[in-house]
């Protein structure tokens, strides 16, 4: 509050609508699903690995050996189940992972699933110069083309952490899409100062996301607080009333923390009981957004 | 500490009788219900949207699109729930918010809830200079009724924040109620350095209360760290107490939190248990508050 | 760590012996129960009200108005319960509080309870200098035979919070016994460096205590964080094992906590699984320590 | 970040993957386990009572108490769970505790379970010097031998906290284990700097540890936070998809958090599940890292 004079309470109108508008949820993006499906089924995961403790300076051993973990057991897991269901899903990855482990990255496109840009090092854009996010976010998505051969078409800014300019960068960059906001449950399109972009948003929720429940920080006050069987809960009932609303049920989840033997089941457990309504459409965020956009 | 000669156990007796008695319960009022109802029920919902994060500053653009959640879904939800079983309520509005959504808040007018003041930009009273306290709580009440052209009644203060400063302003505004203070189960009289006021306290709990279990704050320690069934458990144990006591059940929710696929549904099951009753009184804070008050 | 010379991986011999020598657990006092009784029932409930605010600065009228719940519907609750069932219990209360409510602690003395010292204003004796803490305590002695007519043969801390000071004054004081430690499931004796004191330590533990789990601080991230089913599931394991052992079931509960609708039936529930055992003794600490001290 | 002139985003790649190479999982160490079993059970108990009070300076009595409580009753109901099932186990004990309970050791070392080193007085590697790190480790050793007649041939670093410098001592005293990593469910051969080191990781997770569900800190926001039928859900989870994996199931446990009388069945309830498979490994680590060396 230093550079401050102003207080919020004090803040003229101009201001806070201002600020509201910056960066703003416009129209609904909901024309019916494809082939009368009722329901989209879109799962994401993001291929963090080491790259959380390398943005924090990578001083723990320990966390290092976490983000491993991801990589050995986390990722293989997930990927063998979206296979034995035949789900295609995306996968979001910080180009410092794509390069440690091109490999991965490579069987991942070829299961057929979607593989988008999630920063360098998994660094904090509202913290970084917007120069230096501009630069990152050209770096990340050409690093990601140059190991996979096809340029991503989109973005979830890492812990969902959108600065004033990652906007403009999107738009510069030509995506399609970005997915790292919350205003609606389903796709709508991003408005920047109050104008149309183009740019659609296809919205996450930390309630639909496995580290604000399973995360682990040895020193501060983060434990995984609730049980897996809650978990299912909390994500069956966003979906089943996404089913019942003929909406989008989303959800973001991570290799090293939803790929533990206690936890994966959860993620068949959903898949399964989207099956078995019979009419739900499981998606790739970006042919998510594709169809989204018809609508724009 | 460093302006404090004495520390609290070295404190004169007089210096805690008075701070104790500064703003305290007196009176219950209790007068039985109206029309042989045994218990009241009264919800409320606290239309913060954007505010929380403009009051802070509104760096994060993540924070402001949860906000326009809250307006862009979670509302609606509220209100058509609330509409569906014919149970009205009590919103209280920052001012800024009222702003922003006009229109919002005249529909929720019109279905026939009651709306009452909840700050301008849902500013902590306990951080302002007394004037500017006065000030916002002044045009926030004058801001509500030039777009409702109607007179709210009563306040809350936002984040249940009461400043020594608080209830003087209440009664020199002549409201007949406060909801922030939580001495009782039912309403009573607030009592200022002993002296009666003639204004009623509508009491809440923390108990009773969407944000304590649902709240999420990336960069603290603040999860959604219990399961919307257990939610539910303690809403409904409050209300079933509160049946057998012939008292009033009163609960505070947010449409930004309780609005959403997975927590929603609390609401309707509690609405259902008390219509099951049979006897229970589905009354606006104001409601409940005019009939308290003939017992002053 | 300033002043510290000496890291604790650097310390000698003598110095961490010393250290776990200060205040230790001595001889298990476990006579058979009384009227061949297999285990007893402990019920405490440490009476703070407006004292745990008063002791932090008391800022905040909101959390006084908390506190007042526990003096306006929490002790009567409890209180009431109590003599539904015929079980008495011990009430630690602090002499601020003593003197706000003389009646109230006059009438739970009357009611066969027991009234034991809790400090003067909930005071952290950590932080008090010792002769500070030596009068504050003294004071709060004579507080509280001054209001009720008998002298206090107990004391728990505040917050359970143990001086290097506190067990010498308890043994200039004469007290039969301290309940503020946690190294047994029965009673024992304490040693203070290393030698025997005669003052019967009954010990407490966070795990059956209600505050660890209901706390709630607005602006710290402490919430209740577990539902009520939960916490009764902890406190009837800890009770039927006591029971299996034939030991002593020991809880420490406030007003102002456990004092609520949707958590006063835990004690109920725990007073009737106990009842239905037939040979379970309800007693006040006083008494069993009383019983406890025959094995000195 | 002071001392740092470049931000991780800015780090050239072999800062980067020269980090994630400093310590890192290598070779799976999977050869079938011995006669015919298919899941190795690997309960371990880090014995560390008042070390981690110790460790902080000392300061409250009431944390002492609750390390006394560890050895007073924790230890004795895990040795006596473990003697009725006929189940060994792995207990890493700093070296402060061994000299204040020798007895202990001796006993348990009797019953036939390894001890292993588990630090001095459960100091943080991460921020001790290398040279005073060495130095406690290796004095840590010599005090273990010089109790229990036997050289420990594993460690677990406290907290798992595990330094730049820890490997390297490891591999100086020639020890053929650690125990404080997480890339795997299974054994790994350490790598470091990209190079083999013949030292077996024997693979931990906060997932499978008491402490994070249950630990309690008066002064900071850590609680019992899910209740003990949450924490048998996870750990039976990991169980039976070890043994569906044919894997192992390895455990990490405290004296002074499980032994409770509301928690220490949630080891008798895993111990049963797997005898009642008829074809578990229970094995201490020593055993398990010894079968898989032979993978090496």
């Amino acid at each position: 509050m230093t550079n401050e004079p102003l207080a919020p309470w004090q803040w003229p109108e101009d201001r806070w609508r201002n600020r509201v508008n910056k960066v703003r949820a416009g129209k609904s993006l909901t024309p019916p699903w494809p082939d009368n499906k009722r329901c989209a089924f879109a799962l994401s995961f993001d291929v963090d690995h080491e790259s959380n403790e390398l943005r924090d300076g990578a001083k723990s051993l320990s966390r290092l050996s976490w983000g491993q973990y991801g990589q050995r057991r986390g990722l293989p897991r997930v990927v063998a189940l979206l296979e034995k269901h035949g789900v295609t899903a995306t996968f979001f990855v910080p180009a410092v992972i794509a390069q440690l482990y091109p490999d991965d990255q490579r069987a991942v496109r070829d299961a057929g699933h979607e593989i988008g840009i999630h920063g360098w090092i998994h660094e904090l854009n509202s913290i970084l110069p917007p120069d230096d996010e501009r630069d990152v976010m050209m770096r990340s998505a050409d690093m990601l083309e140059k190991i996979l051969g096809v340029r991503a078409v989109g973005m979830r800014t890492p812990s969902w952490d959108f600065s004033d300019a990652t906007l403009s960068i999107i738009r510069e960059m030509g995506l399609l899409y970005d997915s790292s906001l919350m205003a609606d449950d389903d796709c709508y399109e991003l408005l920047e100062d109050g104008e149309r972009t183009g740019v659609v948003e296809l919205p996450v929720e930390w309630i639909r996301d496995d580290a604000p429940y399973f995360w682990m920080s040895r020193f501060e006050a983060l434990r995984p607080h609730i049980g897996p069987k809650d978990v299912l809960d909390i994500f069956m009932r966003e979906f089943e009333q996404a089913y019942e609303e003929g909406g989008m049920f989303q959800l973001t989840m991570h290799p090293h923390i939803i790929g533990y033997r206690s936890r994966i089941w959860i993620v068949e457990e959903l898949i399964r009981a989207a099956k078995s309504k019979g009419d739900v459409w499981f998606a790739t965020h970006e042919q998510i957004v594709r169809h989204a956009a018809t609508a724009l």
